[in-house]
């Protein structure tokens, strides 16, 4: 844990305003904990640490802190040292501050950066939100087929100093077409005369700068890599896609699922720093609409009003069993919902997922149908028994059922299957709950339905 | 989506039988390809579908199969052949079959193995279940700090051949405890006169073998690295964790929180493959739990038997009311657990996080209200639509804030926050909703409460 031992440290040193201290700790400091401890301070007091550090490490640790701090900081900070900053970048973290930003702030920004960098930003900018061309680190180093071992070792040397990617060396033509990868570890481990041809891999894997930045997480995970090389349609090196930046996308995806499953709009923003306005917008919608959806079970309930009225220990249960198939419905769809999205499941599967999901869901119903015999004896008698054990186990084979194939059907719909909300799956189980309920109370009582 | 489009390929050779297509098509496919192909079909086909293949890829396709597949091809093979893929393989991927199966196979897996190997095997599975001990890897390249560069590198050129992670080479003392790390690269970008010593990163990030393997996911992300040393007490080098187990392992983490969230036991498995005996143990615990807690709602229902006999129009919005609760406090739970999982907040934070969850809960619950108050007003007149809304903007934010506390609080207690499941709050916010609803009506509608 002593990555939160140190950002204790600094921060205690920092609230004692002992600079001096700070500054002879600080070489053995981390600069994401450096980072970490600068969060929710005052732009003015994390200049002030900051200056206790060399100006060399100002980039690294600048590149840790939140987007909203980068930018707080940025304006607090004399442009000399803002230039410096955001030149020691790496591409794809300017490029993430930039897109964090107002548009006129980002302008202002481009101010402070080389012609070179605002030409690079800005393409990597036209490239869409999410996209894999947003992620990638445009800064990589090449080699050519036809150089030897030696020759490519001398061109990481003089290149690869300020270069953050260089475990793996990019092999182009002359037109910068990737013709395949060679580990850096490839070539150490060679004679110098050898020539860097025999080392290209033919299993060459690459992503377009278009796609999703979710097929790069996909890529890099399934085929155990740690960088993904980018290309354009015709097969230019674009960029490099590194294992740490997606981990971060895997993160904030998996964010996004739980919410939406949780029955909220996706949010990727940190929770601390959502505005209240935000979290409104993003819950409101599922919860309003599922008072509308009530307008079929409330209809359902009031045309069951002679049944209930006659036999008032049934509104006992109605909690309970309307529950149930929305508590059942909510496990198999977040069952299915994950498997479908760490690609476990696919929808050639859903066949024989449906036939084990209905044996389980059986052996469920019938589980809760005993536990409940009990309650309903209890407080209603043996004829309410019968009815809330039998509808128990209606409900949730039926609240299974559905928590089952909506993210498939989602699925094919070519929507996400994480809309299958427990929200959403709680409201259709709810108005089949009531219908299943009130029918079987209406039959097994021999009451009036109307 | 490369990767798929190999994987039908190889299926369709394989279901056609076109294995001469096969052996000619196989240098350009990607073992993962291969081995996700191999998935699900019968260990003979598997075998002749390997055989197609080379020899030396055997232990680097074997060790993307899954650990039942693995099992059972290795039952289907040839000791010869056995022997020479689990030598092959690497001793994490090793000890992760060993440890996938039953006692006495484990210890017939053992016979295929040399004694060096068995004994690291051993060793491993003396690790807890879940710790960093079974996940690391045992193979590694050291250096001495008084070396020159061109010694490590030669150092690394014969024993690096067989290693997988050469890219970070460890230096340590003879007694073997860990000194500091120095990149592969950096030693390529240094005169091969100069000491190692010189380029020892004073900023050592190590992991205690016993630690829960979480701490190396977390660590791992923090810090941004691909690759983490392990060490024990005295901080000998163990092993080594690689960035891609840590993603494995983050995804099956993220994995057990859905499910806990979704009410249900985790679940490492796939689903896929998952028993329907396993299925249900996991998901019946809960189910049958809430039912138990139903006792206090159901109570709380026949408490006010009469207002409800007195105004029967009062139970269309029951089910309404209680899953307003309940969805409520979902969302706040998800939000919260998923943003305690992540370390985006923090136990410090639970204040503030409060007061904005009671701002955001009230402007969701007076939304809400509204909403309901048409519906109240249609099915019950001007006294039900009042009971109905104000019943609705209290339930809201009683659930969530609920939801939103329960997480914090099994923080505290040392519990997972993502216990706090849908169907846990969903039970809460029952008897909460139950009760509210009911004495807001006996009030409104100056009835008779017994």
């Amino acid at each position: 844990m002593e990555d939160k031992q140190e950002s204790r440290l600094l921060r205690e040193l920092i609230q004692r305003e002992a600079w001096e201290e700070l500054a002879e700790q600080q070489e053995i400091m981390h600069v994401q904990d450096v980072a970490a401890a600068l969060e929710e301070l005052e732009p003015t007091v994390v200049l002030q640490a900051m200056n206790q550090f060399p100006r060399e490490r100002w980039p690294a640790i600048f590149a840790y802190l939140n987007r909203a701090e980068q930018y707080s900081l940025l304006q607090q900070m004399d442009p000399d040292d803002g230039r410096f900053v955001l030149a020691g970048l790496l591409p794809d973290d300017r490029t993430a501050l930039l897109e964090s930003v107002e548009q006129e702030d980002m302008e202002q920004l481009m101010q402070l950066l080389p012609p070179a960098d605002v030409k690079q930003a800005l393409k990597q900018l036209g490239y869409p939100e999410e996209s894999v061309g947003r992620l990638m680190n445009t800064r990589f180093v090449t080699i050519r087929p036809d150089w030897t071992v030696g020759k490519a070792m001398e061109h990481v040397r003089t290149r690869g100093e300020s270069e953050d990617t260089i475990n793996t060396l990019y092999v182009t033509d002359p037109t910068g077409r990737l013709l395949g990868t060679v580990g850096l570890k490839r070539l150490v481990l060679s004679a110098p005369t050898a020539s860097v041809e025999e080392f290209i891999s033919g299993q060459l894997v690459t992503v377009s700068a278009a796609e999703d930045r979710e097929e790069a997480v996909r890529l890099i995970q399934h085929y155990d890599i740690t960088a993904l090389p980018v290309t354009d349609k015709t097969g230019v090196l674009l960029g490099v896609v590194t294992v740490d930046d997606v981990m971060d996308v895997a993160e904030q995806e998996n964010t996004e699922d739980f919410h939406k499953i949780g029955g909220m709009g996706a949010m990727g923003l940190s929770l601390r720093e959502a505005r209240p306005s935000l979290l409104y917008r993003k819950r409101v919608g599922w919860l309003v609409l599922l008072v509308f959806m009530n307008i079929f079970g409330g209809a359902g309930i009031a045309y069951f009003e002679a049944t209930i009225e006659a036999a008032i220990a049934l509104v006992f249960f109605l909690p309970l069993i309307v529950d149930s198939g929305g508590n059942a419905g909510s496990q198999s769809a977040t069952l299915m919902v994950r498997a479908l999205a760490t690609g476990d499941v696919q929808m050639r599967h859903w066949l024989k997922l449906w036939g084990k999901e209905l044996g389980v869901a059986t052996a469920l119903g019938v589980t809760m149908g005993i536990a409940v015999w009990g309650l309903g004896l209890w407080r209603g008698g043996v004829e309410i028994a019968m009815v809330v054990s039998t509808a128990m186990v209606a409900v949730v084979i039926v609240g299974s059922m559905i928590g089952m194939l909506l993210p498939f059907l989602l699925t094919r719909m070519n929507l996400d299957p994480a809309t299958a909300s427990a929200p959403l799956i709680t409201s259709i189980a709810d108005i089949c709950g009531i219908l299943i309920y009130f029918t079987i109370a209406t039959m097994v009582l021999t009451l009036p339905a109307v």
